[in-house]
């Protein structure tokens, strides 16, 4: 990675524009999250209503930290959606309504008086992991995060690679079986098969069937309320079908992950998001699938390992942006 | 790409060293051939007998062209296995035995007083390709080729991307079916469907099921001996079996290239080798099934071509390796 600047004396501010939480924290050059602000999506999620409660909170966080917006190296902001870097325009969120061709970055900087630099959630995550977390060692380097989609962002020789239009990454969207579930995406993506809701799905699905589980007392109902952590839990402590939901969502991700090695050889990766604090009922069945799905030459010359950065991740991801540029 | 240095007053030398035939050719800096040799590959499989060969085919080469050694801007060579590009350091060549763990590079530059590069032929028809052939155009491309293997190089940000350990685009070995057919790659490899013996073996299996098909009048077997350019021959005349392998091998080809536009983004694909040359009968289905597996955001954004070097490609393509350097 190219290195920050500075260290403890150079500061920016990192936002991590959630659907549900706008966090904000002003982050030193060595990572750390000196102080930090949440903002409810729902009461800024148009961008005039966003300008001003991200303005205040800027306000807030300067203040308290003693410090004016000319000693700050800028802002970064990570957004769950589709943004061209290099331009700074967004093209749409998903998940919030009225943010279509805004031109973000420019409307940022023209407001909030600083440099301001914006990139897609997942980017932003594996910039702070490669910086600061569990990728700092490595200059080639594939993130996933795993929850309710599955994203991906690429570090190939020391950088964000985007692509040729911003849109790299979706590791979510690699079929693992031609001819498998159809989706917007295309057959047999990832997502379609290890998204949460699909996990529990299947857990609810073999409930439903019969099967003996001890999630089934884990459910009021037919089984859809089960979580990806309760199906955790219950692998760890040796229930058979969580156990096996777990084996299969690992051969599903070992049978992409062994693809990307083949194509990019990366030097590690990097897997976070909310499954994968599953831990070892996720991570054990990852790797044994994964050796069993790559010649030794390249299984020996990569490995897998867990984010660190955890929920912090958006803020010091996002912050990263402003202290590298 | 990076631009060549020169034009036509620029000389380099490129050799591509095939498993039949070891071509040599002088090439200018706008990517003509000169001068060529060919060398048995056989007469000259060892490293000595190699060396010694290559050596009067230099001199053969600059002699003609009334140039000496010190004009040329050096020698690229393209190998059949794997060489860390770095070191220039070759690890094996599986089709020729005898060239085990040999510092390749420093080797060739003590004996022939040149400077000297080495990739493997893959990467270095990419190149040729990307500097002189169908991806001059792009700065982001995966360069593909289809033969007796599946092999792959990948264009980023205008430089060929060798992975971490120099053993990247082996798209050959992505996964289309986590449970298909199982090889020393793993399950389900792209080569296991497409390389050319195995859409030889398909149809000799359909005509021994009893499948009518104008294939029947070009074997004099089982269907053993045929070719995959009589199957393009006979699909182009209509035979419908024809057709349909062909039409297989593109939407396996569609779910991996798929698969690469969601990770990658590249600008295009650039398909070469024997089986890219049946034309329209594997490029019409391929833009099909890769329409219907590409989000159209993606679908816009990216293009399928043929490579256009045809068996210039491996000479020019290493001439590149010195051109570039």
């Amino acid at each position: 990675m190219a290195a920050v600047k500075d260290g403890a004396d150079r500061y920016a501010l990192g936002v991590d524009f959630g659907g549900t939480t706008i966090k904000l924290g002003l982050v030193n050059g060595n990572g750390e999250v000196l102080e930090r602000r949440k903002i409810d999506t729902a009461t800024a999620s148009t961008p005039a209503t966003w300008l001003d409660a991200v303005d205040r909170g800027i306000d807030g966080l300067a203040r308290v930290a003693g410090l004016g917006r000319t000693d700050l190296a800028g802002m970064g902001v990570g957004v769950p959606g589709f943004i061209e870097f290099e331009r700074g325009f967004l093209h749409t969120l998903p998940n919030v309504p009225g943010w279509d061709n805004v031109p973000f970055v420019q409307m940022a900087e023209e407001r909030f008086g600083l440099r301001v630099f914006a990139d897609n959630d997942v980017n932003v995550m594996a910039l702070g992991e490669c910086m600061f977390g569990a990728g700092r060692l490595y200059r080639h380097a594939v993130f996933l995060t795993l929850g309710t989609g599955v994203g991906g962002a690429l570090l190939l020789d020391g950088k964000l690679y985007r692509g040729a239009y911003s849109l790299a990454g979706e590791i979510g969207h690699m079929s693992i079986d031609m001819n498998g579930v159809e989706s917007s995406a295309g057959r047999g993506s990832l997502e379609a098969y290890i998204g949460n809701r699909r996990l529990v799905e299947r857990a609810a699905a073999a409930l439903q069937a019969g099967t003996a589980s001890s999630l089934s007392e884990r459910t009021t109902g037919d089984g859809g309320d089960l979580t990806v952590k309760m199906i955790a839990e219950e692998a760890a402590r040796g229930d058979r079908l969580s156990i096996e939901i777990f084996d299969f969502a690992a051969r599903c991700l070992a049978t992409a992950l062994a693809s990307l090695t083949y194509v990019l050889q990366p030097q590690a990766f990097i897997v976070g998001g909310g499954v994968s604090r599953s831990g070892e009922v996720l991570f054990g069945p990852l790797r044994k699938h994964l050796a069993e799905r790559l010649n030794p030459v390249f299984l020996e010359r990569v490995e897998v390992r867990r984010a660190k950065l955890g929920n912090n991740a958006g803020i010091v991801g996002a912050a990263c942006l402003a202290l590298t540029t």
